[in-house]
């Protein structure tokens, strides 16, 4: 048995209860969430349609001009199966309008600020339509930082978090994602033929190996190396996790009080009421 | 004597340290902050520009088309005077953009669409210039919930977040902002004539005095009312504060694993190297 494997239908139970309760305790019923055609979205789509009904989950689709078509086509594949509510958001001229500014714009700052719109689109419908907006990020973007600061990091609750890309896969084909969606290669779509494990240089099946004895059993590089993972490889994964700590939390603030928020001050249970 | 007095001297000191420690360790030199003319986004320049040198730091003005041709000029008398590079970014095209599909939006949907824009333009001018972004959020907005999540309250480092508007005001006289930036009613500049207070209903002087013993004494509701204060204003603050504390944390993660990110897992330092 692989140290990755799940049990599907207790963890299926477990999220879509997580994200019915989180909602509803603040006095919502509604989600809302940005579907890309990828396995994530989808997944958290399929556990918020359970946990909500499908009737009171929006899912909307934010396309860029260069976006693939294919794309579009298996998030409205999912979301027509599911019967929730869609809606289409181009994003081309919000983005476009901004870097008129700047035409010679890397890659990269195009990425990030694609996702922060798609961010800023979500939380406006949030308002809109008094839904909480559904995370669709995993563990394993999270800890490798392959992910926006306050992009697509960004949501009220996320039922994903928690899972690696191999568990996301083992769950998603449990919960009836098409298959379509959890063959196809993981893409950012950000240009023709980007794969996440391309620019990323590895394979989810393999890092995810590594990042579960690191972080979840708190296994040393040493340790890592002594079982026989690569040395260069486990070295590498360790300092993309160092190095992106700071996308894993909220702003650095100066302490000169007696309780500072996010630090002495964390939860309103601290106050006992 | 006033609870709320700070020895500014020694807190500037801190804060500018902060800033500097902060930035460098992680092998910056420069800063990026948004200036909209009011007096937080001056404090954190004045703080931003000791702690790196002026010629380190960028303004960055992003009006959008109803602001204030005042708090421009403000920013502008602030910026020339320390010798920061300042560049302006209009946020209008995005922003109409964006809401041509959305006439009817209301002021708050625009408002957060603007707030999130701006950190938008913040993060992507933090890559353009690899400078980290300073943030500009006190602790009094920051406990009222008054501040957009991922928007405004977005930063890298934030000298600010742990003193309250009444220290803010202290600071930023001993640190050399323009009188007419300290004397002008605070305003998030969205429309003719807004102000913080006219909006909260209510003034930071007398906000403060309730949010320091409650927060930083630990003093109860019933206490607040026993000493003096109003026991409808003391119930309204409580409740502001309990019903905000989503936007100081960060997004809901449903628990599956033995260590997740921002629970068990939460600093590099953890690992001991």
């Amino acid at each position: 048995m692989n140290v990755l494997d799940i049990d599907c239908a207790t963890t299926a139970e477990i999220l879509c209860g997580f994200v019915h309760d989180e909602i509803t305790k603040v006095a919502f019923q509604s989600a809302v969430l940005g579907l890309s055609g990828g396995i994530d979205s989808a997944l958290s789509l399929c556990i918020a349609a359970r946990a909500m009904g499908p009737q009171n989950v929006l899912a909307v689709m934010m396309p860029y001009a260069t976006s693939s078509p294919e794309s579009e086509g298996h998030a409205r594949l999912l979301a027509d199966r599911l019967g929730v509510r869609q809606s289409v958001v181009d994003i081309t001229p919000q983005i476009d309008a901004y870097f008129q500014r700047f035409p010679d714009a890397s890659r990269l700052r195009r990425a990030n600020k694609m996702a922060r719109e798609r961010m800023s689109i979500l939380y406006d419908h949030s308002v809109a339509h008094s839904a909480l907006v559904v995370g669709t990020s995993n563990k394993t973007e999270a800890l490798l930082g392959y992910t926006t600061l306050w992009g697509d990091m960004a949501s009220a609750v996320n039922p994903l978090g928690d899972l690696y890309k191999t568990q996301v896969r083992q769950l998603a084909a449990y919960m009836g994602v098409p298959q379509v969606i959890i063959d196809k290669p993981p893409t950012a779509d950000l240009w023709a033929g980007q794969t996440d494990e391309g620019e990323l240089g590895l394979t989810y099946a393999e890092v995810d190996q590594v990042l579960y004895r690191m972080i979840d059993l708190r296994w040393s590089p040493a340790e890592l190396v002594a079982a026989g993972f690569d040395e260069a490889f486990v070295t590498r994964v360790f300092e993309m996790v160092k190095g992106s700590q700071y996308k894993r939390r909220l702003p650095l603030v100066a302490k000169v009080s007696a309780r500072s928020i996010d630090r002495d001050f964390r939860y309103s249970r601290d106050w006992g009421h």
